[in-house]
């Protein structure tokens, strides 16, 4: 299988603790990195675990709360002391322009590469980015400023050959691509076998969706449905409940109920209160719900 | 004693490493902390050191490279999470403002404390801060921007009262103070005790010099001579000395030449360059020059 996987270098909320970083992750598809989020000390969290920075060419940003862009400055500036020169492209919400601009006016004088702002309208539910392996959609989320989630939709891939079946009609290799692509085989005395003989069907494009900053918001479930991992945030436990919509946060029970409403693979929980000593209990609330739940923790990778 | 130490938060330089963190300090003058710079996860540093940002009054920048103040926009909100009242202060040059600007404007919307600025005229060395117990000076440097080094100089404190004195004498607790402040003593049949015979003299007031970045200036030895203890940094080798030249940094052993000519206490080097696997070489070449070397390490607490 292709790699796709999750990497948590932060799942923390604003106010940092010894325990946690701000919530950020490197969503790794086939060797590309998406930075998704980008904490305060984001740069030196991937140092940690050994993810090269050269590999993110998109970075994904939510909404302009600090705790999800304070890491770009230095992000950007080591990218430029590393002699990158292929162009950076930044997604986020408008009003993220501004901090983006006085860091590239004011620290990024001579850089080598291009950064490229591409605005997001964190009202919709649309394509922000598409290559041969991947499409990603932004996911309209409920916070206290405009903010995105993004769901990360890998491509189904072409059908697998079925080597014995090559061998038995001794079908030429220079054949092969078209099969793949759906052709069908003549043999010399005429017969005709059918493309679905020839191969087995391609896996099923897998998913991941990624859902921080967020009040809880049943709508979700719609836009989620069946994905093989949910990233939903669980800032409170299910007592805070009030204090998560003052904040327009969600409980972990808010998570979990999304997770099973959506049906999804499995939940993973994330962006702890500062309060939080110990995420055993917002997971116990998240299983009683939704049993496939994993909490997450810095340094953690998670295959899909 | 009062306290008078330096906090090792970072003593990276600009590309950061596992090894080490950007280089910023916690000067500690009895209870009150000047954050000398401020890189990328000071405050997170701050946090694993046990110190209290609520006890930072004023922050020193010494110049406007990123790894010097990326930890400014995370320090700020944060303090405003903790819902600090009291003034902070930034004094650096003068091409920190936009920066600051564009995080104030940004990101402190209904900020419940004051940010002032106070811009530094980096080419002289005068006082920029005073209160009873400290004066902070700037150092001019000579880097690639306008940069100011630090230097604190604790005030003498008043002498202390020698106890069997008062009692021979039997002077009343009353005027302890009058004494301390320099008054005579004139016992029943007129004799005057003079002020000497009744105190012994203050600790000389303690001072400690930060100097980074700088390419290797002699004429510092000069503003820093005999302090307790200077930092200088020494980003490279004796073997890259053209390179430390040319980016306007110091060697090793340029530091310790400027501890030597300056005839200070003791000598403490850092920022040290990403390329650097191990800094005992760099201890050796400044210890060959000036025996009282020791070389900085994230965590340390030196006390002067």
């Amino acid at each position: 299988m292709e790699i796709f996987e999750v990497n948590i270098l932060g799942c923390g909320s604003a106010k940092p603790t010894t325990r946690h970083q701000p919530t950020s992750q490197i969503v790794n598809i086939r060797g590309k990195y998406f930075l998704t989020d980008c904490g305060e000390a984001a740069q030196i969290q991937m140092q940690r675990m050994g993810l090269n920075m050269a590999r993110i060419g998109h970075v994904l940003i939510s909404h302009n709360h600090g705790d999800h862009v304070f890491g770009l400055p230095g992000l950007i500036s080591t990218m430029a002391l590393l002699g990158r020169t292929a162009e950076l492209h930044i997604h986020g919400p408008q009003q993220l322009d501004r901090f983006l601009q006085a860091i590239l006016d004011t620290y990024c004088e001579g850089i080598t590469f291009k950064v490229l702002f591409h605005p997001i309208d964190t009202r919709g539910h649309y394509i922000i980015y598409e290559d041969r392996s991947v499409t990603i959609w932004s996911i309209p989320l409920q916070h206290r400023l405009p903010c995105s989630g993004f769901l990360f939709r890998e491509k189904e891939g072409l059908p697998h050959i079925r080597r014995e079946m090559i061998d038995a009609f001794n079908i030429p290799i220079c054949q092969i691509n078209n099969i793949k692509a759906g052709a069908s085989w003549q043999t010399e005395d005429g017969t005709i076998i059918p493309h679905e003989r020839l191969t087995y069907p391609a896996e099923k494009g897998r998913s991941y969706a990624y859902c921080s900053d967020t009040a809880y918001t049943p709508a979700l479930a719609d836009i989620v449905r069946g994905v093989d991992l949910l990233f939903h945030e669980a800032t409170f436990p299910m007592a805070f409940e009030q204090r998560a919509r003052q904040t327009f946060h969600s409980t972990s029970a808010q998570a979990a109920t999304i997770a099973r409403d959506a049906n999804v693979g499995k939940l993973c929980i994330g962006h702890y209160s500062a309060m939080i000593d110990d995420e055993t209990s917002l997971l116990e609330e998240a299983r009683s719900i939704f049993p496939n739940t994993m909490a997450a923790k810095e340094g953690m990778c998670i295959k899909i």
